[in-house]
C-alpha cells in the first residue's frame, strides 16, 4: 500500500532535517514530502513571520500540488502549524500525526504550553536577536538528543537555524477544539522524550487534546529524527496507516 | 516447570481469543485454561447475566475440575471476576495475575472506574440494545487495537460478542480490599494500552490496590492477545511464576 | 575513548554486586571502581555509621586515589551518598549519574523521601535490630527484583548486607540544591523499577530536582544489576559520555 506522508518539522528545523526519516517511509513504498515552513527558510525575516504565515506555506505547499488523501504529521512546533491548516485543508486530509507535538486550543500559542523558564529563557534570547530565538547547546544537548553521542549532537545542532519568535507567542486562530475535529489522529511518543519536562509532558497532558485519537510509541528523544530515524518511520506508519 | 494457569477474559471476549497466547504457554511446558464466563456463552442472556454470575462460574470453572496451586489471571473487565472468585477459591490459588485488569474496592462496580464519557455511551449503547453492549469499531481501532493494522483490527472485532451490561454495573461484594487479600499478585501492563485514558490508567491507579505487587510489563496494546500473543506469554510466566 | 566511572552502590549492597555491570563497561574501554561504603563493610558498626561516614568514605576513596574526570554513578541510597560528596569532589567531576537514585534537597533524608509505610516498617525492624535494617524476602521479591526468577531473586537475596539506619535518618548536609550545582547530571531510569511505589515515583519527581539533566532508560527492575547488567551498563554509558 502506498500512502502520502506529508511530514512538517518543528522548531529550528528544516525539511532537510526528516529527509533520513523520509527515506525509510519511501522505502517502505509511501510517497513523503518534508516541506520547509516560512520562517525557517533561508532568507526568510526571523522578526516578522508569525504562525499565520508559518500555517499559511503548509496550506499552499499541499494545495499547489493539488495533495490528496494526505497523512499530515507535525513534530513539536510543527503541530501548531498542522492544527492551523487542518481545518482548511481537511478533504485532503487522511489522518493526523502528531508526534511528540503541541496541541492547542483555540487562542493558545505555543508558549502558553512550555513551563514559565523555557518563555523566559526565549524572551531574553529573542529580545537579543531581533525576535528570533536559538536554543542554547547544553538544552540542546541533554533535554532534546538525549539519544545521540556528543558528536551527533554537535552535528545535529549545527543544521539548526535561527527561529521566529512570533510563531511561539501568536495565539492559533482554530475555531473549535481538535477533539470535535471530524478526522482520524495519532500521537506518537518518543518514550525518551523530556524537551518538555516529565512533569509537564506531551503525553497524556496534550494527546488527549485530541479526543479519540490512537497512541503509539518510539525509543528515542524529542530528536529522533537524527537518532532513530529507522525505529521513527515504523512508528510513523503505525500511526499513520488506516 | 510446569504451572497451571487460569486465564480469563475480558468484556466482548470469550476464552478462544486467549488461546493463541495459551498455545505460547503451553509450549513452555504450562497447562492453561481458557474458561468463557457466564454472559459470553452462546446463548447467554445478557439481559439478565451480571457479575456475580460471571463469578459463579469462574469459581465452578475450577472446583468442577479440581484444579489446585492455580495461577489466576485476568484481563480488564476479567479482574472484576478474579477479584469476586479469589477469596471463594483462595485455597487453589498460588497467584493473582492482573493483566490490564479493573482491581475493584468493596463495594464498587466496572463502571465505577471508568471515565464519564464511557459510561454514558454504554448506557446508551446498552438501552437500546437489551442491555447489552458492544464497542463501536472506530473505539476499539483506535484505542484498544492500536498496535493492529487495520486488517487485524477488523477480524479481531469480528470476533467479539455482545457484553452483557449488568456486570459492569453490579457492584463487587467482596467483603476486603485486594491489598489485604494474603496471597501473590502481580500486575501485567501493557504499555501501548490507552483503553482507559492515559490520565486515568490502569497503572498505578488500579494496580497499588494490590497492596504489595509484583510489576510486569509487556509490549502492546490492550488486545495483545491479537497482536503480540509471543511477548504476552513470556510476560505472564514473568508475572506468575514464584 | 576511555572514560573512569565511580559506580555507587545502594543500601544492603556491596561493591560487589555491581561488578558484573562493572565488566561490560570494562570490556567496552572504560575504567570503573566499584567502592563499598562505610556502613556496609564487614565489620562496620551498623549501629553507629550515618550518611555523614558513608559520605566521607566516598571522597576519601575518590582522593586517596586521586581520581580526575570522574562519571560518578549512584544507585538508589547512593544518591544520596554522591550528592553529598559531589561539591567537595567537584574539581574532580565530570557528571553525575543518578540511577533510579534518591536527589535530596538541603536537609532531607532519605527517609523524607519514602512512603510512610516503608518508614513505618524500617523503624521497627531498626528497632529490633540494634539500629541496622535488612528488606524482608517478600518486599525484595515482589518490588525491588521483579524481573527475576525465583533462583536468582533468592541468590541475589543472599548476597545483601545489613543496613545502618541512620543513613536513611540522618539529613543531607548540602547547602544548595543540585539543580544550582554547576555540572553534567543524568538520570537513569530503570522502566521496571517500583521499589519506590510509582504512584511515588523516582521520575520525574526526584530526577527533577537536578535542574537541567539528561534523561536515560533502561530496562528492568530496582535490581538490573543482578538481572541486566549488559544493558544496565550500555544505559550508564549513554547517561555517562559527554
Amino acid at each position: 500500500m502506498s500512502d502520502t506522508y506529508v511530514l512538517v518539522h518543528g522548531a529550528w528545523h528544516t525539511g532537510a532535517e526528516i529527509e533520513a526519516t523520509a527515506e525509510h517511509l519511501r522505502a517502505a513504498g509511501h510517497t513523503v514530502h518534508c516541506p520547509t515552513l516560512a520562517g525557517n527558510r533561508p532568507g526568510d525575516d526571523r522578526a516578522t513571520v508569525g504562525l499565520t504565515e508559518a500555517v499559511a506555506s503548509l496550506v499552499d505547499y499541499v494545495e499547489s500540488r493539488d495533495l490528496k488523501q494526505v497523512r499530515l504529521a507535525g513534530h513539536s512546533y510543527g503541530g501548531m502549524v498542522i492544527t492551523g491548516a487542518a481545518e482548511r485543508l481537511l478533504p485532503r486530509l487522511t489522518r493526523l500525526v502528531y508526534v511528540n507535538a503541541f496541541v492547542p486550543q483555540p487562542g493558545e500559542s505555543l508558549n502558553d504550553m512550555v513551563p514559565p523558564h523555557y518563555r523566559a529563557l526565549f524572551d531574553q534570547i529573542a529580545a537579543a536577536n531581533k525576535q528570533s530565538v536559538m536554543l542554547p547547546f547544553e538544552i540542546w544537548r541533554e533535554a532534546f538528543i538525549n539519544d545521540a553521542d556528543l558528536a551527533l549532537a554537535k552535528a545535529a545542532y549545527a543544521k539548526l537555524n535561527p527561529h521566529p519568535y512570533r510563531t511561539f507567542t501568536e495565539a492559533s486562530t482554530i475555531t473549535q477544539p481538535m477533539a470535535a475535529l471530524q478526522i482520524g489522529k495519532s500521537y506518537l511518543n518518543c518514550v525518551l522524550d523530556v524537551a518538555l519536562p516529565a512533569s509537564l509532558p506531551w503525553h497524556p497532558r496534550l494527546s488527549e487534546r485530541l479526543g479519540l485519537y490512537r497512541y503509539v510509541e518510539s525509543p528515542g528523544s524529542h530528536e529522533a529524527w537524527f537518532t532513530r530515524p529507522a525505529e521513527l518511520a515504523r512508528a510513523l506508519v503505525d500511526a499513520g496507516r488506516d
